[in-house]
């Protein structure tokens, strides 16, 4: 059956609006980030891969966020258009804001963690006037990051974008992408994830992340069945619920939980596993697939990027995945 | 025909959310303030001044905000304890913020204006963690006002207080209260009013207010029943708009609109006279007097405030606004 | 003998430079502000009053600072005016900073305090390149106070005037003036404080102001002759530090110290004392009086204003202070 | 003859306080850093790259400054300890600050640029109390640097360091290294290097650097001599003007002014050039050399830096420099 209509007949697939920032990923890996010596530049930020996964799995894509007005927002602008992604609300900062960076640092596969250069930076610096109305009509899917909420004016610009989709009838995909660092607490967190999950038809998240969003209520035993009606009651009808190893597990309104296999990977990184896999479930949901084939399609997708140094580079087109699920099938890739 | 559906049983009538604030008046009028020498220390704020009108009209009210830990922060709060306000959910800020002025100047009767202070003010300090869910639960109603919108960590305690009062079937009035200077923006301050807005059963605003809230929208004649029409779609059961000497209008689900005479009074000065007719007229509403009744209430109660030298100290009884309805239907009472 | 030469040919004989702000005096003394309910406006502000008070002792003075573009800035300015000081160094801020405010509070003569409100206030906004050079040129003593270091621009300011008055050979009096809240940390204040002392002729403040100056050095014992060598090895000719009820001690290059007798006082307050002392002293001094007759002087103008209900529109004329001096000493003057 | 006497009983030679950062340098040169992809990471920021110069080149050397909290900053103090450099007095932050980067642009020898993070970055963080007294002490010479005047507290750190170096007697190098990004205007930037000139035995900068510290000043033919006048009235020694192309010029008190030969170079990038040529001249110096000979030592480490992919891990030996001046002098060494 299908859970959510998709207004078949626009002509942008899918448009995000967020964070665009620089991966800066160690080439010497499983090691301290002290001792490595060179890295190579990636785009990064998690609405960025995503679109970049949509857009390799042959959708037609549009970004609205802003770039800083160097040398780094020249890169990040000029890889979204080679990658066919429509970029006409695009907006280059005039303030003298920064690229964000994430350094990444690969101590071991299962050991990754991030240096973020987040002050000043130029995607929180988009405004509301700036959000193009025309292109969010004419887009079936907009999907927001929770990190583009962290501070004004971005906040207003994606409140103001989530107006425009439920005016329109976008469908609206909200990817939580919870980070501590740019926020002042959690309750602040709380506040505006909820203001903006009231609005939206998919939501994706980790426990932890539906948990701080839940600092105000009440659901002591930590349950997805609660998590997922709070959001029944508003707008949603699918609410993904990551539970790390354990998989993700997809709710729908009629109070059914779906779940599918995953596939084995040659871990490299986790970096840039929750971007494919939303890419991956979000093409499959558009192709009227079933939500255990999507989640399947998307798991695969996963398996692909992190079993490779880029994340954004590495998203995989329709042919790579189907290849890879093939692959797995046949027991050619196993757990390293 | 009754439009609002107050939840009868509970203990408390009224809660209000927001600035707490002192006015200073200049004793010597109708002269610049740069003339004036000496200054007359009252309550004030917006949402301060209509709690004050309400429990003068005797109605059970309390107040959720913020006062500094200093001689003004005591001098509100006593001063609300003496006019029977609940002050259990008034928190004293420990930062070292200051209380907010208002400098009043009356040039003439028609020609006033307010030096403010609105820097590091404790008002604004509020905390969503710090709003008590058990005294919205137990209000009838929960009055919030614009500015309270205008900066975090308010901003977040305010849509708290909205989820709460949701949550739990409070009547929300919004009272759009909005002051450019405390605000980054229109397009920041259309964007949280409309937000707010969404949740609210009675907004009470003028034009201009519904004119800054309408910045994405597409009004060009300034519709009132267009504006109206835009809340009904969400939670609004009555939308007043106020059009200055013209009056106010009030506007009601089904497409009515419904005006009441005002009356006359001796003015001294403007200030106050939005606060005291919000007070009148919610209390005629809560009453289950017809809407023109109630507005009728609220003139009376404004037409006395702006005949006095305060705004919170001049909020009159039920009793002294009857008996100016009946001095002016008796001719007593002329414009100056 | 002479400590100090003042350049004697220049037309203006003092011109101050820093905070600029009004007092809100209560008018209901002997009581907590909680209770006061009405204030009286003066002009305020230490290098403000000391400069009303050398222009009440028929002094010529002028003053550099900057005043918000309000109300109470344009009282200030005339008030400045009216007491025949030079104002064309008095800038008026285009940035929308307010006014500084001073609430006093008279629990008794001895328990007197004030609430400050110092966010964003024009006095601090004061830019260097707004400092007229010929102004310090033409004048024979320069005063600055502490206040006006506490924040960028007007600490680039003050050490811009002083850069001047040292080209220029401006005498230069350094009145300590050191208010906590202002400042980040009391290293902070200790490294700008020393800086300018360094260039400084004539230093004035209390025991406690200079330990804050001495955070950095060592002298365990507090003691006067190490404070004031430390000054001498720089610049200065005179350093008067004030011991409260015991009173002030002037020490003075060839290692001497200079005490005078104070006069009593019928205290109602005792703010003021301390600039409407440092006028009197800095006019005798001028006149070439004794370093003792000029501290004797000081002592009785600041009986007169502590005597008073405000500082700045108490500070006496020349005749005011010696009838005072001669009813002291007839016996006419006891402590209330 | 000698211009400056070092204190030579003292154990350690040069001690410098400020900057310490990453440079990012592109590995593909001769190409906009919009098409390079990959950085070598190398510790950064002028008066670094003069601490690690002097240590190469023999010297006992210590650094005053703050690192982040991270493996940046982890890095930049293990580069400096493997450097031989004492890091006792490296504070570690701990509120969070991130290191400062520097991304360089080489698209050809003579166009090169940085791309600068610089919003809430460590080393500005340093606190004047944790500056130590006796480090400075036991130092012949403090090196500061004009970057680290740009921010409080940072600023407070480097003026209580003169303090301390004046009060010990140890010689004062001032290298200018303006950087306007990091600073509010013109006129802050003058007033503190100013102030903090005065203090100095030897100053070292550009005419451009000269001219915006003579902003309040008069010198309409930016004639070098009115300049290093200007600073023999205060402490200085010896003051370097540097003329780009056209050679540095050394002036003395005497009214002398020295010039040295330079050294040709196959050029890669200019960056370090300046830092070498310090380090060099100051060793020279400090060996009692001519004023003539430490230029000359100083511009052949410049030729060699210059000549190299990094600033501070190609800073020279003195077996180095002295290979390489014999090897121009053999005509082996020619511009590229």
């Amino acid at each position: 059956m299908t859970y959510v209509s998709f207004p078949d007949t626009r002509k942008m697939d899918f448009t995000a609006i967020g964070r665009l920032c620089i991966d800066l990923n160690a080439n010497e890996i499983n090691r301290p980030m002290e001792e490595t010596m060179t890295f190579t530049k990636y785009v990064g930020g998690s609405p960025a891969n995503i679109t970049i996964g949509m857009s390799r799995l042959g959708m037609e894509t549009a970004f609205i966020g802003k770039i800083a007005n160097d040398q780094m927002g020249r890169f990040i602008n000029s890889y979204l258009e080679r990658n066919g992604i429509d970029t006409s609300n695009v907006v280059t900062d005039d303030t003298g804001a920064v690229t964000g960076l994430a350094f990444t640092e690969i101590k071991s596969p299962t050991d990754c963690s991030i240096l973020m250069y987040r002050d000043h930076v130029a995607d929180l610096l988009l405004q509301s006037r700036e959000v193009q109305e025309q292109l969010i009509a004419d887009s079936k899917v907009l999907l927001i990051s929770g990190t583009a909420l962290a501070k004004s004016p971005s906040r207003e610009a994606v409140f103001q974008a989530l107006a425009y989709a439920k005016k329109h009838g976008t469908i609206i995909v909200f990817d939580l992408d919870y980070r501590p660092y740019t926020w002042t607490s959690a309750e602040e967190t709380a506040v505006y994830y909820n203001l903006a999950a009231e609005k939206c038809d998919i939501i994706l998240g980790t426990r932890e992340e539906f948990d701080m969003m839940e600092t105000f209520d009440h659901n002591p035993d930590h349950s997805d069945q609660v998590t997922a009606q709070k959001w029944f009651d508003f707008s949603a009808k699918i609410v993904i619920i990551k539970h790390g190893k354990e998989g993700s597990i997809a709710y729908t309104g009629e109070g059914l939980s779906h779940q599918a296999d995953s596939y084995p990977a040659r871990v490299v990184k986790t970096f840039g596993a929750g971007d494919s896999y939303a890419a991956g479930f979000l093409y499959g949901l558009m192709q009227g697939w079933t939500i255990e084939r999507s989640m399947a399609f998307g798991s695969a997708a996963a398996s692909i990027v992190i079993s490779s140094h880029s994340c954004s580079d590495a998203m995989p087109t329709v042919e790579q995945v189907n290849d890879y699920i093939e692959r797995c099938n046949r027991g050619e890739i196993t757990v390293s």
